[in-house]
C-alpha cells in the first residue's frame, strides 16, 4: 500500500479532470450505479469533536474508497486546524488497501467545490456574459464555491456577503489575488438583486437568505446544509422556486434544504437530481428559479480519490525510479 | 501517522497485557462505556467480496479505531488469501491520525482468541485440573481459540472435530507442534461426551453440535455465529442451558446463536454480558451448563489496537534512533 501525503497529492492534482470525474460520479450516482455504506459516527465530548466514516463504490470500478473525517472544534486553541482527516483506496477486485492519501480533508474540500461547480453549470443560463456570482459567507468552502463556479460560468464579477464584514472583506482580498473582481456587498438584499447566481457555504442553523431578498428567477446553489438542523434559506426559497435539484433526492429531503422545504409543501417528485441531468440537461429558460441543493456524496469522494490515485500510478509508471 | 507493517506489529505484540486490555474492554462495554459507530458495508460480486468498515472507542480513551476488514473469496485462486484489512487509530483528542496498522485481519482474529479465552475463564470450573479443551472446526480460528483456550483453563488435552478428517488431523499436528496433546475426536458425540468446555469455530449454516451429543454440565464457547443465517448449535442447546453469556446482548439476540434461541423461547433478560461478569465472575457449579455466544465486539479491536500503539509509542521513546 502506497502512503501518500498531502504535497504528493497536490503535485499529482488534475483540476479538470477532477471535475470532469465528480460530474460523472454525480451521473453514476443518479442512475443508480453507487453503494454508499451507511455512515459511520463517533461523537466526542471532551473536547468536542465529530468523526464521520464514508465509505462507497460505483459499481464496476476497480477500487472503493474509505474516508475519515473528523472536526475537533477545540483544536483552534491549540493552534491545529479543526478539520483533519484521510481517505483509503482499496482493490475492489482483491480487497486490498492500494492506496492511503493524507490530505488532511483537503479533498473534500475540492470535491465539495467542485459538485458546486457542476451544480452552478446545470442551473447557469448558457446566454450570461459575464454573469455576478453572489457568495454567501466567507469560510473555506465559500472561497472555493467561488473560485470553482466563476471559473465554470465565466463570471464577471463576485459579490460576498457574510455575517463578519473584515471576514467578507479579506475573502474579497483573497480572491483579488487569484485574479477575480471581488467586492464586499453592504447587505444580503443587494447582493440577492444583484447577482445572477448565488452560492451559500455557511453553517448556519436558521434561514440567512431570505425570500424577499432575491429577485425573480433566481439561481441558488445551497452548500451549507449537510446535516440535521442547518438551513440557510428562508420560507417559500426552495418550495416557491421553479426547479428543485439535489445532488441526492433522498439525503436533502433527509437534511438538505429540501427537508425545510417538504414541511412547506415541497413533493418528493419536485426533487431532481444533477446527476440526471448531465451533462446536457436543458438548461432553465431566463425569469425560472432554481435551486441546487448540496448534502456531499460519498461517491464524490471516490471520484477524487481515485483521480488522484491514477495520477499517482500513472505518475510512477513514468517514472523510471 | 505512523505507518506499521505487519512485522512491527508482531515485534511489539504482548499476548498477556493485550488479553487484559480485551477483558477489560468488554467488562467497559456491559458497563456502557463504550460508543460504536454504525457498521459500513460494501458488498461485491464480480468478483465476489465483502468489505466491512467498524469503529469504535472507550469513552475517555485517548484514541479511537477504525477497522476496514475484507473477505474476497475468489482470491485463493490467485493465490490470495481471502481476508485482508488493517486498523487506523487516531487521537480522540484532536481527530488527528496516530498510526496504520497494516496487520492484515491479524488482529482481528487475535482478539477474537482473546474474547474466547476471557469468555472460557468465565464458564470454567476452576476445580477443573487439567480439563479436556473441545474444539469444532479447523479454521484459522480453530487453531487461535484452541491454542488461547488451553492455555487460559490449562486444558491437559484437545480433542478436534471438523468435517474434513484431514484438515482435523492437520490442525492437531499445529497443536501438536506447540506442545499440545490434542487429537481428532472420531465424531461429534464422543467430543461431546468426553470434552469438559466445547469452543465451536465453524461458518455453518445448519446446526453442527446438537443436544444429544452433549453431556449434562455442558459447557460451549460459541465463535462460528456472527452473522445472520449462520449457526452452529442445534434446537436447545442455548435455550436449554442454564447459563447463556454473550460478549453483547444486542447483537448475540440479533445474529448470533442466541437470535436462534430466542425463537425457541430464550428470553432476552436471560442473557448476561460476559463483561458484567468479569474480573471475578461467580463460576458455575459443576452440573450447570452454559453457553457463551460470541459475536464480535469493535472495542476489542480498539483494545488490541490500542495496545499495539502503546507498545510502539513506549519502543520508539526507548529507541534513541
Amino acid at each position: 500500500m502506497k502512503v501518500v501525503s498531502r504535497d504528493e497529492i497536490r503535485a499529482v492534482f488534475d483540476p479538470e479532470a477532477s471535475l470532469a470525474a465528480v460530474a460523472q460520479a454525480m451521473r453514476r450516482f443518479a442512475r443508480g450505479e453507487a453503494q454508499q455504506a451507511a455512515v459511520g459516527h463517533l461523537g466526542f465530548t471532551d473536547p468536542p469533536g465529530d468523526t464521520h466514516i464514508k465509505s462507497a463504490w460505483l459499481r464496476g470500478d476497480d477500487a472503493f474508497v474509505v474516508k475519515l473525517a473528523s472536526t475537533f472544534y477545540d483544536n483552534p486553541r491549540q493552534g491545529l486546524p479543526p478539520g483533519s482527516g484521510l481517505m483509503l483506496v482499496a482493490s475492489a477486485r482483491t480487497g486490498a488497501p492500494l492506496a492511503l492519501l493524507q490530505d488532511d480533508g483537503e479533498l473534500t474540500d475540492l470535491r465539495t467545490a467542485m459538485a458546486g461547480a457542476v451544480a452552478a453549470q446545470v442551473i447557469a443560463d448558457p446566454a450570461w456574459r459575464a454573469p455576478t456570482l453572489g457568495v454567501v459567507g466567507a469560510g473555506v468552502q465559500a472561497e472555493l464555491q467561488a473560485a470553482w463556479i466563476a471559473r465554470q460560468i465565466g463570471a464577471g464579477r463576485i459579490l460576498v456577503w457574510a455575517r463578519r464584514t473584515d471576514a467578507a472583506d479579506e475573502l474579497c482580498r483573497r480572491l483579488q489575488v487569484q485574479g477575480f473582481a471581488a467586492d464586499r456587498a453592504p447587505d444580503l438584499t443587494e447582493l440577492g438583486h444583484r447577482a445572477d447566481l448565488i452560492v451559500t457555504t455557511t453553517p448556519a442553523r436558521e434561514p440567512v437568505l431570505l425570500r424577499d431578498m432575491l429577485r425573480p428567477g433566481y439561481r441558488i446553489v445551497a452548500v451549507g446544509a449537510d446535516a440535521p438542523g442547518k438551513r440557510e434559506l428562508g420560507p417559500g426559497v426552495v418550495a416557491g422556486a421553479d426547479l428543485v435539484l439535489a445532488d441526492s433526492r433522498s439525503q436533502a429531503l433527509d437534511h438538505g434544504e429540501c427537508a425545510w422545504a417538504r414541511q412547506e409543501g415541497l413533493a418528493v417528485e419536485q426533487v431532481i437530481e444533477i446527476g440526471a441531468l448531465l451533462p446536457d440537461g436543458p438548461a432553465p429558460s431566463p425569469g425560472v428559479s432554481a435551486v441546487a441543493d448540496l448534502t456531499g456524496l460519498g461517491v464524490q469522494d471516490v471520484a477524487i480519490a481515485l483521480g488522484v490515485w491514477a495520477s499517482l500510478s500513472s505518475y510512477s509508471q513514468q517514472d523510471p525510479s
